[in-house]
Order: structure tokens, then sequence, then C-alpha cells
């Protein structure tokens, strides 16, 4: 541990121990009171995790209200006086002596004064009705979708759009209600700051992509096929034991959207992806960006398994963990080069006369389309800026629900030059808003920033990582994280982190450095 | 609904609709403090369901504290003074104005009053333990029986016994402590009732059995063979469809011990069973007789559903239904002429040159052996009397946990003339201990007693009974349990239903005739 090389590897995170104060009464009653929220959570993201994965369709009449009444439950304890006065004991402790506590002591306080003051402004009415508004409104979007048919879902997502708006007036009546979603899922930065990025990343992205489309088109028809189920599953697992995802601690299942769920802890984090017949990609990047997500919640220290710190801090750092495995990692070359021969294996038609870089020009083609899910890494951001415009209309009343399609596919044809088939493909594509989740779109947008900015850094501290990724190894890059970001969980916030690690708050100018780089010399374009 | 038959269908059972009076707020006022507990335990059993059958073994070491939290929040709402509050005024109003009430109602407050009473005795903390020391020792059963090792079983095991002492000392100091155990599962009759019946049971079984062991044995090789799991596990959905279990409302997984869970109501009911490669009905009939549980929760009335009301009234009753599917009818032959090619057409091989009479023979063989699961009807009780026995002794301090597989084996030597191999088929084999569900088993033969005697009903209802089956018919036996049985819920305690459906309370001389019959015609015996 005395080279060069390990002493940058830990710049700014020190190596530290985490732990709680619990002989000082002010900490371990805090502690008890949110490590019950913590369990009770855990509930309800199984509740969840099961509606999505294992339940039956019939089945979901009942679950609704059943999760409504666990939410409902949660929320009370929440915003209960007793944990209230906790807090309350908790901060004066830290105030006076301040070096006398942990750093996960001043995070925990910090973590339950948030929650609780978020739960004192929401009554227990108000959670019940978002709670059986998105059950109804997903329920909706699942059928909608299915039948390509928006009119059944606009009502039952103008009902959650209203609670939305009703939510961030009941947090904070003077502030712009965007601004108090947005800060739900990124509580580390500011609004101003996350559009002041999006702002430069669009006025980088809408040159390169216009030089790119005057380049020779690269050919993705290599990734086409006819893809067994089982083989995009053997693969997916495959992949994700890779990249070091733990199915001792967790499992694969299928869903309609991918995504992955901490049952309330490292040891139980599961992640589910989706299968394409035609294209394996479509299947398999998204294993591995949802093993980004997961690697982060199986790395927080065993510390913080069962507290309210014990999961990642904010949405934007999650995402820069999945994008890192998914995009950084999942579309170079030097990775392929050692675990191609996988994908060959399990698929050698049409697999076996493609060669590797070939393999890897097609992951990486920029072409515009109007699925964000498969967007390459360049357009990706676009159709994130599409939502963020959308989502503060809609909140600021500006846009009506009804008005959605319309405004959906004007956007998608100026910004990207694309019009979607339907309304499938197009506004429902996703899950997100179903759920309730208007100010959530953006932290993806932030996590290919932040994992462009961390993978800078990396490069610093590993010259050789594509020699090393090149080889096969992949440890240390997650061994890298783990020590700088997943073990600490929500011990700080995402710029406080992002400054630690890398020296600096949000930076945009890395993501345009790295996919400048990367599609000019994958395009063959000048300077 | 005019003929004989119809009526004597009803006979007993009025067609009166089951609601609740909740325009009285005494009721009204009950309906949602009971229904919130109902949908917190939903919560509880899908964290169950899930814990066998989805859940990475990794994850268990969490799995358990957090279990134990939710129940703990449970107990606490189910002891909270609001409950018991609401409980007095309701039997206020129902004594006073009986008859104002519907059944529903009265039910309602006796389930309510029957556990708060309940919760009230027993103390969080005590909540907390037996769920944290059930979980591990439900831990520690896997892990022994795997390696076949009683001896880490045994210390986890014991504190499950202390643990079951204590809960009946805080429920009833006075009473014998295994009577309240007993009480637990089987609150519609007595202890003394029930050790009777199995009295009269023990004494018929011996003499059958030995006649039987004269006569010439049954050959069961044609249910050996090499059996895939996809085989068994279409057969066993095929089988499940055919008794009418409704895959929209739930699912069939696999698990080390087959159960069925209803996730807090009708539509969302799930059953598990087992695999083996050997023999492909220890993986069948465990189907059925799930499905006959699940037949049960998904019977019951819409207007019980999300209630206290909402599952089956009593583990006798709950186990009459199963054992209807898996014996009464799924052990018949008239059944097997309708459905036996859906067997020969998922294994030829055995099955194409075995003629149905010769696989009913089969599936009929009584043999003496020490797995209680693969028991043969007659046999089964003295499974069921064995543990019956230890139980009580264990509870009563008479016998102590290291010694229980000393005992276990000497009584399978004794009763049933034989020795288990090893404790993982001998004390190991079953589940429930390390769950403490002590004073359970005595419930499986109740139902199968109770089975033969809503059979015996049955067939003066349906005289044709066997030729409907012949004819694939299975949905008038489903209906008439309906009807009778299943929409009411926890409506009526089990003796009280057992006399509006038969006339009678409990009475075991029904079983004795069916088996007596059955196996007279089977062995070729003579009277």
């Amino acid at each position: 541990m005395t080279t060069m090389t390990n002493q940058a590897a830990n710049r700014g995170a020190a190596q530290d121990a985490i732990a709680f104060t619990l002989d000082a009464p002010e900490i371990s009653t805090l502690f008890e009171l949110t490590r019950e929220l913590s369990d009770l959570n855990a509930a309800a993201s199984l509740q969840s995790w099961d509606q999505q994965t294992q339940m039956a369709m019939g089945s979901n009449m009942v679950r609704a209200p059943q999760m409504a009444t666990l939410r409902a439950v949660i929320h009370e304890r929440q915003s209960a006086p007793s944990l209230g006065q906790a807090i309350d004991a908790a901060e004066k402790a830290l105030a006076a002596a301040p070096d006398r506590f942990t750093v996960a002591d001043h995070a925990l306080a910090r973590e339950a004064r948030r929650g609780y003051d978020h739960a004192i402004r929401l009554p227990t009415s108000f959670v019940r009705d978002f709670s059986d508004a998105t059950s109804a409104a997903w329920e909706a979007w699942m059928s909608a979708k299915a039948a390509k048919d928006f009119s059944t879902f606009a009502a039952p997502l103008a009902r959650v759009v209203d609670l939305c708006r009703l939510r961030a007036e009941l947090l904070d009546p003077q502030a712009d209600p965007y601004a108090v979603l947005f800060d739900l899922y990124e509580p580390g930065l500011s609004l101003a700051e996350c559009g002041a990025a999006l702002e430069r990343v669009r006025e980088a992205t809408v040159p390169l992509l216009k030089r790119i489309q005057q380049a020779t088109p690269i050919d993705d028809t290599p990734l086409r096929g006819d893809f067994s189920d089982d083989g995009e599953m053997t693969l997916s697992r495959v992949m994700l034991e890779i990249i070091g995802y733990q199915f001792k601690n967790g499992r694969l299942d299928l869903s309609a959207h991918p995504f992955t769920t901490s049952i309330g802890s490292p040891y139980d984090v599961r992640v589910t992806t989706r299968l394409d017949r035609r294209n394996m990609v479509r299947a398999l990047l998204p294993a591995m960006h949802e093993g980004g997500h997961a690697l982060y919640e199986l790395g927080v220290d065993p510390a913080l398994c069962r507290t309210i710190l014990g999961h990642g801090t904010s949405l934007g750092i999650h995402e820069s963990q999945s994008r890192f495995w998914e995009n950084v990692v999942g579309r170079a070359e030097p990775f392929w080069q050692a675990h191609y021969h996988h994908v060959q294996a399990v698929f050698p038609q049409p697999f076996k006369d493609v060669p590797v870089a070939a393999f890897v020009r097609a992951l990486n083609r920029v072409k515009p389309d109007f699925i964000r899910v498969e967007a390459d890494e360049l357009t990706y951001n676009l159709h994130i800026i599409i939502r963020f415009e959308l989502e503060q209309d809609l909140i600021h009343g500006a846009l009506e629900v009804k008005d959605l399609p319309t405004a959906w596919n004007k956007k998608y044809h100026d910004y990207l030059g694309v019009d979607p088939t339907d309304d499938a493909v197009g506004v429902m594509q996703d899950i997100h808003w179903s759920h309730g989740s208007f100010g959530y779109f953006s932290t993806y947008s932030l996590g290919n920033l932040f994992a462009a900015q961390f993978a800078a850094t990396m490069r610093a501290v590993f010259p050789d990582m594509d020699e090393r990724l090149a080889r096969g190894e992949t440890s240390f890059l997650r061994e890298w994280q783990r020590e700088n970001i997943h073990r600490w969980g929500k011990t700080w916030l995402s710029n406080e982190l992002s400054q630690r690690i890398t020296g600096e708050p949000l930076n945009p100018d890395h993501f345009i450095s790295y996919v400048t780089a990367k599609f000019e010399r994958l395009y063959g374009l000048k300077n």
C-alpha cells in the first residue's frame, strides 16, 4: 500500500471504519427507531418486487390496497412525535460535541431529519392516496401499453400528476414544485446545477451528433439474430457473475422494465432483466446495467446493514454505477476481448463469424431512435432532456396529461428527428410516471455524467485499466468502487462524494470529453 | 333448484349472503382496525413465502430479523388499547341486539376478541424472541437435515420448545399447556375430543393393518421410473387445473416442504410442491393436496376479502379440504379413469403399459414406512399419533429435546415396525417444529376424519359421485365445498361447521368406515 497508485486510489476517501456511537443514548435511540423503519421498508420493497416479478395479474386488485396499508403504517411511524424527539436529541448532542461522533452518526441524524420532515408534511391520507393512485396507474399503464392506447392511461396518470403537485406543495409551498420533486431523488445537488449541466451536454451533443450522422454509418446487423430465451438468461447470468454480482445474495428475474431492489440490506439485492428474441444486446446490457446498481447495494458496509444509511446515496450516484458497468465497461473493446467468447459459446449463430471488433463497433452504433432504454450513449441524454422539459411543463400546469402524446411526439421529432410509431413505444415506453416518479428521469443523465467523472479518476488511478480489462480483470474496478463509493451508503451526499473522490463537484466536461473522444475514434472523425 | 338432491346439498347451510353491518359504527370501526391487521399479516405471509421459495440462502441472516420487526409491529397493533375498546363496543352492541347483526358481524367480534386476548397476553418482547428463535431454528433445520445431523438442530429446537411452553403459560397459566397450544390451531373443538377420536382411530387401524399385512401385497413398482423435473411440474400444473385451482390468482413453486399461502386474500393464493425423480406420485399428490388447501382460500366469499375472517376456519377443516382432493378423489379409480391419460401423455415411460386399475392399486398400497408425507391413508394417522404423544411429552417436560431422536425411533419401531435410516428421514423429516408449531400435527388427522365425514355427506347428496368423477367432472364437488365450506371463511368454528353440514360434530366413525371398506375391497379381505 505504498505505491503512488494506491495512494491516489484512496485520495480523499479515508480508510476509516464506518460505525455508530451506540453507547451514546441519543444515537442508539435514533438508531433503533430508524432500524424499524428500514425493516418495514424492506417488507414494502418485497411487496413491490413480488408485484412486478412473481405475482399473478389477478392478484393486483388486492395487492395495491395491501401495499397502501403498509405504507400508511410506515408513514405513521416515520412521522411519530417520538421519532421527532429522538432526532432533536441527536442533533443537540451532535451540535454540542461534533467531534465526539462519527460521520455515520452525523449522516444518520441528517437522513432521519430529512425523512421525518418529509413525513410530517405529508398526511397519512395523502400517502394512502398516492399509493392507491400509483398502483392503479401502474396497472393501467400495463394494460394501456399492451393495447397501445394512451386514453385508458390518461386519467390514472393525471391523478398521479395532481398528487405529485400536491406533494410538492405540502413539502415546500414556497419553492418551485419541480425543484421540490427533484430534491426527492437527488438531494446532493440543486435543480439549477442539474439544468445547467444538461444544457452543457445538449450543446455538446447536437454538433457531435451532426458530425457522426455525416460519417459512414456503423453496421449493427451483427447483433441481429434469433435468440432463445434460455440463451439470453444464461448469458445475462454469466455477465452478472463476471462483473461480480453475487447470486448467493440475490436473484435474476424477468420484468416489463428491468430494475434492481435491495430487500433492505446488502445481503438481498435482486435484479431483473428482459428478453429480446431479435437482439440479445437488449437483454444483455440491461442485465449489466442492473448488475451495476446491485454492486452498489451489495457493497454497502455491513455496519450500515438494516439502517436508513444502508442504500446508495442518490439516484444520480446510483445510476453512475450502473452506467459504468453498462457503458464504460460493457461497451468497451478491452472488456469484450476477454469475454466475447461467452457470447460466441452461447450463440454460435450469428457470432462465430463476427470478430470482436465488429461486435463492439455494433454495440456503439449511434442512431437516434425513440426508445430510451435502447439509446446509444450519445443520444441518451436527449431522451432525458425531453422528459425533463415535459415534466416541468406538466408540474407547472403548462401541459395537460391528455396532450402529452402530442407534445412527446413533437419533441422526439424536433430533438431526435424520429417519430414513435405508437404510444406504447412513445409516451408509454417507461414505467416511471405510473409510479409517480416525477423529478426522477434527470438522475439518469446525472448518472452518465458522474460515471464519466469517476471513470476519469479511475483511469488516473489505474493507467493500465484497458490492459487489465482485456486480461479479464474486473475486481480491481469493483474494489475501488466499493472502497470509495459503495461501502459508504448514504454517508455522503452526491456532490460531497464527488468532491472526495474526484476533487470537484459534478462537472459535465468529463462526459463530454469521454463521448467526444470515443465517437471521434469509432467514427473516424477529424478533430 | 327443486330436486331433493339440491335441497340436501344445502342442508343446514342457508344461502344467506355474507355481509357486515358497516352502517353500525361499532362494526365499521372494528372492521377497519382488523382490516389493517389483515393487510399487515399479508405482508408477513409474503415475506415467509418468499423466504421459502425465492430468496437466496445468503439473505436469511437479515430476513429473519426483518420479519421479526414486522411481526412486532403487528403485535403492537393487535394488542393496542384502541382495538380492545373497539372490541368491547362491538360486543356490547351485539349483545344488546343480536338479531340486528349478521353472522359475519358476530364472527368478526369473536375472532377479533380471540386475537386481541392472545396478543395482550404475549408481550412484544416474547413475539420478537419467538420470531427470532423460529427463524434460527428453520435455518438450522435446513442445514441439519442436509447434513443428517440432529445435534446442530437440538439447541435451536430446544429454544423453540421452551418458548412454546412459555407461550402456553402466558396465554393461560391454569390450563394444560398442550391444550392451550392445540387451541391455537383448532379452536372449534377440545384437545379431549381430539384425543378420543385419535384413540378410536388407533384402535381401528391396528387390527385392519394386521389383516392387510396378512393379505397379498400390492405391487407399487408401476409408479417407479425416471421422471423429469419438467414433466412432474407440467403434470402438477395439469392436475391443479383439473381440480379447479386458478393460476390467474396464484402460482406453483418448489419448496423443501410443500405448502399453501394466501397472501391476505382469495385473489392471491400460492401453492408449492416438490419433485421426486424416482416416483412422480411424490410430486403429484402433494400438488393435489396443496391445491385442495388453495381451493379453500380461493373460495372465500369476496365480502370476507382482506378481513380477519377471510381464511379457512381451522387447520383441521383446512386439512379436510386438502385430504379430500389428495385422497378421497386423488386416490380413487373413477377420478383416474377420466384423467390417467394425462399421466400417460407426460410419462409414456413407464405408464403406457400400465392399466389405470394397476396405477390406482399402486397409489393405494398400504405399507408402514417412516416418512409421514409419503404414508398411505391408513398408516398416516399413526405418524400423527407418534408426534401427538412426543409433543405432549416435550411440552410437559417428560422428554428432553436431546433425547428426541431416540424416542422418535423407538415409537416408529413400536407403532409401525419400521426404523428410520437416519435423522434426516426420521425426527427431522418435517419443517413444523422449527416453526414452533407444537399442537399442530394432530390437525392433520382431524383433516382425515373431517374429510371422510364431509365425503359421506357428499355421497348422500351426489349418489352418482363416482360416475360423474369417471366422466371427468370435478366442479360439482368444488361448488358444493364452496357453498357449504369455503365461502364462509372463519364465520363458523370447526364443530359448528360440521354440525351445519353433516348434522353432527366430529365423528371418527366415518373415516373408519371409509378406510375399512376401501382396503377390504382393495386387498380382497373377508369381513
